[in-house]
């Protein structure tokens, strides 16, 4: 078993809503030492496989289901296993 | 500057609905080597600090903006500064 972590972010093209109202937040709240915000999802992952064949797999959920990849994009990373 | 990944999940305790539709998903696409599947949100956050002031700052801006302490939990990692 193999446990991954796998992470989706905006493309740095595209706007994030959500992070700048989340920045504006934090200002209001007078942390002004706070100066960029960005979100992203993240999917923690229980593969049965091991050594190559779980990029295959990270990489096939991700492509058919996890990113749009119009908007965004992914990493990963194997945590233990 | 340090760049700091916060990370908020849902508390073991509470069920994830998210993360068990897309476990289904995955099953229903043939991956059946996908064990279990939770699902998080993170914040990439950029502060003007160092040291425990970092510490500081975010402990403030999970506790007062983004996390919901009666149904997540959060934990963070400094990547670079």
């Amino acid at each position: 078993m193999t446990n991954v972590r796998i992470y989706v972010t905006y493309k740095p093209s595209v706007f994030d809503p959500q992070g700048e109202t989340i920045k504006n937040s934090i200002h209001a709240l007078g942390h002004d030492e706070v100066a960029d915000v960005t979100v992203g999802k993240f999917f923690d992952v229980q593969i049965n496989a091991t050594g190559d064949a779980v990029e295959a797999s990270v990489k096939a959920i991700a492509e058919e289901l996890l990113v749009n990849f119009n908007m965004e994009t992914y990493t990963y990373e194997v945590r233990e296993g």
